[in-house]
């Protein structure tokens, strides 16, 4: 079995993210994180009877008791009420500051173990272990946890980082060709904000990353995971450079604001997003008008939506507003200067955004 | 106006408690916080027609446009529910990362304030307006945040520090006379734990705190911030000797717990703990049996309870089973050496508990 660790350096909180086929079993790589023998599962009813007994085992086989909470599947069940029924389940097992959460299943699971390990008895530590291409590309790194609230998307969180990511590559072949779609518009965003050369290799390889070709896919993981660590490892709590990782993500958020959550996919707004996100730095920050068709030519190929559903731009603003980088009543957006070069612009007028939006509308 | 500055080291994350008469007027003391001009005053329905307007007119003078949150009053409020309350308000009013939240009240809503403001959109500033006295000698240093589930006291929450504290000691001056007693209570307790000299002072002082003298409130809130800032700062995420504040707690959160919060005061429940702590220490860390009773008696002259509820030494035990500072099944207890030196024991007997839970009972 190969395993490829990507390290994330953010000091005493720095951990490996383990990338390789059939790591689920590896007992060894849990080891290390059952301080004390109790282990919560936190999954969802799509995951648990795929891969739950198989966890399971692997935890007992390395010394611990778990156990497992099942949460429903789907962003919609992002809320407070899916994290209380964690805590419900953690004090019924009498669960301590020494039980650790693993988080079995993609980013709304992950998101969710993660909050809970953040919040439960002020913090217990917890470990990954995402199921979908998405969670591995993206929540492994950055330790950002989070609920929606009927208002936003991710409203309610904490920064909290998990003792050890481990992906398992053999569980992306369950996983639907929508979400692996989804997990791709992150891999192209870390291309296009940082690595003009890894955005060329994913144009050239887009159809073996589609068809889900193990060798291709393995290569996405490791190098989207160095690019977001490089990014965090640098602004942990994300007062500056890792804004950038939300290329797309504020006309993305908008999208699945006004959608209700749950319509698309997290990634599929976000493609969209980035797609509108590319043509308004055109407008604003000289990015040259074919960068932007490519970036949503390669998206048409990895089968990802690129245009964004219709909402009035009096919503979009609405919406945008409400986003988490904003300061003070002013919009922030991440423009692109070049293939590989984004930077954060703290003043986006308004008006120019509806006039933008108002355009492409039409 | 007198302002005695308490300064609780915390690396980049230190912060002054001011302390003094009238403080809630002193805009300058608000402004250095107010770095965008949006303020979210979290209250309850007790405090917000006494101080309410006083503070938003502070605030206002110091340039800020603050908007109110009104929480019902009572530890039993100290729920999910009630911090989803506040979620709702900030996203209601478009508040945004750099808004700062302004906790005016007493511990139960410095503790959803503050959690509030360690996770809406992942981490906001905030700042600790204590009106009670347990509030101000306890609550303010710490950075402890948290809501209570059905299954146990402050099991969801987060450290959060503020950015600072200003205790308004002329706040003291409403004060139910019970509420008094329950920080008096946490008063006696800093020194029981570190100080046998501050001991002999409150001793002294007794008659004079119970009549909430100016004077001896103002240094016995001094005093008791700078031990709590002490121990605070040499362990500020509570891995070893911070475990120590807790004296009397364990037994005090088993009381809350039997009787479903509320019924007692949080002080309250930690005076009669620290007669059940002292009395254990006598059995368990050779504490010589006047100084258990010195305890009790000094209590009793701050008219607090020394005598817990009748309970089942099994449901003493259950209760104290669940407490945060239990690692892998063993209970953990503060027991006290001598006045003013308490120590941890880390693997306390349930049945050597239990028996001396049994004896006191009859």
């Amino acid at each position: 079995m190969t395993d490829t660790v990507v390290r994330v350096a953010l000091g005493e909180r720095s951990y490996p993210i383990h990338i390789g086929a059939g790591l689920m079993e590896r007992g060894a790589l849990f080891a290390p994180h059952l301080a004390s023998r109790r282990a919560a599962i936190v999954t969802n009813e799509t995951v648990a009877p795929l891969y739950g007994a198989q966890l399971e085992d692997t935890l007992r086989a390395a010394g611990a008791e778990p156990f497992t909470v099942v949460l429903p599947d789907g962003e919609s069940f992002k809320t407070l009420d899916s994290l209380n029924r964690v805590f419900d389940a953690l004090l019924a097992a009498n669960a301590d500051r020494a039980t650790v959460i693993v988080a079995l299943g993609g980013g709304v699971v992950g998101d969710i173990a993660g909050f809970a390990a953040a919040t439960f008895q002020r913090g217990v530590p917890y470990v990954q272990v995402p199921t979908t291409l998405l969670a591995q590309v993206d929540s492994s790194v950055g330790g950002k946890t989070a609920v929606n609230h009927p208002l936003g998307k991710n409203m309610i969180g904490a920064f909290h980082q998990p003792r050890a990511v481990i992906a398992d590559t053999r569980t992306l072949r369950s996983l639907p060709a929508r979400e692996l779609g989804a997990g791709l518009a992150e891999v192209v965003k870390h291309g296009v904000i940082r690595d003009a050369a890894f955005f060329e290799w994913i144009e050239r390889e887009a159809l073996s990353l589609r068809r889900a070709d193990d060798a291709a896919l393995a290569h996405a993981i490791r190098r989207s995971c160095e690019i977001k660590a490089q990014v965090v490892a640098a602004d942990e709590r994300e007062s500056g450079e890792r804004a950038l990782l939300n290329f797309g993500h504020t006309f993305g958020h908008a999208i699945e604001s006004g959608l209700g959550y749950g319509e698309w996919l997290h990634g599929e707004a976000v493609a969209a997003g980035m797609v509108l996100a590319a043509r308004y730095s055109v407008r604003r920050a000289n990015l040259p008008a074919p960068v932007a068709e490519r970036i949503a030519t390669v998206l048409e190929r990895l089968e990802l939506p690129v245009k964004a559903p219709r909402m009035t731009s009096q919503r979009w603003l609405e919406f945008m507003a409400r986003d988490k980088k904003n300061r003070g009543g002013h919009i922030t957006l991440i423009l692109l200067e070049a293939l590989g070069r984004a930077v954060i612009a703290k003043d986006a007028s308004a008006r120019d955004l509806e006039e933008f939006l108002a355009s492409v509308e039409s």
